[in-house]
């Protein structure tokens, strides 16, 4: 446990695999960087210009079409058909802030509600994930009285100015501020086979640290499928001890489902609802609209009215009812589609290629994840050690035969699996047969 | 100046003519409570249910048809084709991030920066204003090394936990951080004839109160019309000495065009513009998408290389290119439709009747501002001072009449005028009689 990013020799994942601006780029990129300058964030040393997007399937200028197994925001398929039509519908009807009724509005908050356990009936809309966490802390914050907040060390819970305080994969350089304090995730690389008592022990740990500092604790604050720490799932159960371990010192436990959420796991709509808890509150985003600007905080009423007691809060662009007809739409797709049984079907059938290969091939480490949400540690073959430049050439590789994938993990070398939910046997046969064709080069 | 809100006797603006949760609404009302909580914002004590919308129109369930002088976000009027169609065009083809390139987005980059003066040639696409804000509070900070903002005392920059530190106005009770310093904003009221001198004078007592507390400053930074402390447009220039004061000082200008930019003051394009001053950074939001969620950072370079340096900075909704459709259609349409120059003169008009009545109506004791973004002081006739109650009196009447307005200002007596910018003539003149009716109840 450290308050300073716990990083060493690691690279900073938003620029694994990414196009150094050092070097001159196409006219395109060239185009680019004097457009966003250092806010640039290109994949690839060669960077992809894409013009269209179905499915599964992102097609290039070139021709190229890739197979997308690395963006998890247009979870229901790239540019689906319902989710397209719903907003376009909507947009030419009315599109305005929540200081009016507009029964759209309430019509999603119910059928999101559906999805949530019932204590958590307040919702408060927002436009992305770093909006609905940097509530999520105050709101936590505001309840608890204390301001301590618990992540894991390899954490990402978004860009603002609070949230990033709390992402410890964010920072090139410095040190987290006090208040902060990571934890090593739930991974049997930290804790062997006692994952839910080490978890709650480095918990236990953190809270000691605090009480040393005088500060009190808010929140233990995590993604409930460790997406950037490099995807642990199993066991099942595994928060729970931890989850008690918070609460009894007067903190609230906050599930960050940006990323696991809206059925990607395939055992459950959340990923806290694999390992049977009830959150405080929970943050959703990146496929909540499948790429619509939109995210949410659920929450026990009784912590949002503390909140708004001290603060008024208001979000002109969150739950417009373009937003809620793109939410709608991505809700009844996952129910018509049986996308969530899809991704558990076709997660299942990825997972048993991959430790086939893993069987014959030591450099696949591990492999582990639930439903479309799998990580694919990739280690040196003699030392055993993680292996982020064996991990950047497997996703040149890949890219090389038109699939994309991207990388997690304390170290990057942990492949990060996570197709639209969509994705059908033979595109998963296809992603199985490309990462031996990488490997094998 | 003071580091506590300076709010006293004046009530939170975000409450002012909002529906009271502790009465009992419609099915429709309770509906919103239950799903939103303490975080529902429901304007008039009988909210509204709209169902749709056009130019400056709104139609509510009940068949009326409000006149809208209140919502600045679908600025080039609500559900504009031009708008609508370039939305559903874009997200049935693809909608991704910023980690490849699609054209679309330099495109729009490109005719956003063509707007802006050059040395800010970055552009860092957000979803909202207050991300853009809460980004270029940092940005100033890692560029100045110093931590100190100083904002107007009725300021509303956003809703994140960094930006609401620099939002007085949003504060129900405690007291700002000992970083941010309050100013008054450049009245007549708090500077008599010499507004220009006494801002400026202000600002330097901040930066003394800081070199006091020993925080070195970042950044003054202003909305370019103060638009939540009562719209004060005028006279031309009055920024320029304070601006000269933060930088002298070490510290950067920030101008947030969340509110005047796009055309809306009439006389240029953005706020700052009309003051002859180039920001080092500037913010933009709410009518840069008519609605679409999104929002901008633009910056010169420099700056953005600093604050890149220590943190990763990626936005996920952030410039996609659905929202860059969008923006660009705003933009089209704002230039096709000569939407500034129609800003100006019906923003004029507005501005004689308004005058006319106050020439006549002791309670009608300023009107002032730019374009399409006016301020009028309601008083009361005997002492002169602000009334609020008057201000809620007329808003109340004028919703009687089918016209939608709302309210600014350190006392919440300032009625704000920021009707959609294709407002023509017979809509003009309907507010006017509209608003005589309203004082002569």
């Amino acid at each position: 446990m450290t308050t300073s990013p716990p990083r060493d020799g690691a690279r900073p994942i938003l620029d694994m695999n990414a196009f150094d601006p050092a070097t001159t780029g196409s006219a395109a990129v060239q185009r680019r960087l004097s457009n966003f300058g250092a806010a640039s964030v290109l994949f690839y040393r060669q960077p992809i210009e894409m013009v269209s997007a179905k499915g599964a399937w992102m097609t290039a200028k070139d021709g190229t079409r890739y197979l997308d197994f690395y963006n998890n925001v247009p979870s229901v398929g790239h540019s689906h058909p319902k989710v397209a039509q719903a907003v376009a519908e909507q947009i030419q009807k009315i599109n305005i802030h929540t200081r009016y009724i507009v029964p759209i509005v309430d019509t999603y908050i119910e059928a999101l509600k559906s999805h949530l356990p019932e204590p958590l009936s307040n919702i408060a809309m927002t436009c992305s994930g770093s909006e609905a966490n940097d509530l999520a802390i105050r709101v936590a914050q505001a309840a608890t009285g204390g301001q301590g907040i618990i992540v894991t060390e390899t954490a990402y819970h978004g860009n603002t100015g609070l949230v990033t305080e709390v992402s410890p994969s964010s920072l090139k350089r410095g040190s987290l501020p006090p208040h902060v304090i990571t934890v090593p995730p739930p991974s049997r690389h930290h804790y062997g086979s006692e994952i839910a008592k080490g978890f709650r022990t480095s918990v236990e740990t953190a809270l000691a640290e605090f009480a040393r500092r005088g500060i009190r604790p808010a929140a233990l604050l995590v993604d409930s499928i460790f997406s950037s720490d490099g995807i642990f799932a199993d066991p099942l159960g595994f928060l729970t001890d931890a989850v008690a371990t918070i609460r009894a010192a007067g903190g609230l436990f906050i599930a960050d489902e940006v990323q696991p959420g809206f059925g990607r796991t395939g055992e459950a709509f959340w990923g806290f609802e694999r390992h049977g808890i009830i959150p405080d509150l929970v943050t959703m985003g990146k496929p909540m609209g499948n790429g619509f600007p939109m995210a949410a905080l659920a929450a026990r009423p009784e912590y949002l009215d503390r909140f708004c007691a001290d603060v008024g809060y208001f979000n002109t662009f969150g739950g417009n009812p373009v937003a809620a007809a793109a939410g709608l739409a991505v809700l009844e797709v996952i129910r018509d589609e049986a996308l969530q049984a899809n991704a558990r079907t076709i997660g299942a059938l990825l997972q048993d290629g991959l430790r086939e290969i893993a069987a014959v091939d030591a450099r696949v480490s591990d492999v582990r994840g639930a439903g479309l949400f799998i990580g694919i540690d990739l280690s040196d073959e003699h030392s055993g050690h993680p292996d982020p430049d064996l991990t950047v050439r497997v996703m040149d590789a890949m890219r090389q035969q038109a699939v994309l994938i991207g990388a997690a993990g304390r170290y990057g070398a942990t492949l990060k699996v996570r197709p639209p939910l969509c994705l059908n046997e033979a595109e998963a046969a296809q992603f199985i047969t490309c990462f031996k064709t990488a490997l094998s080069r």
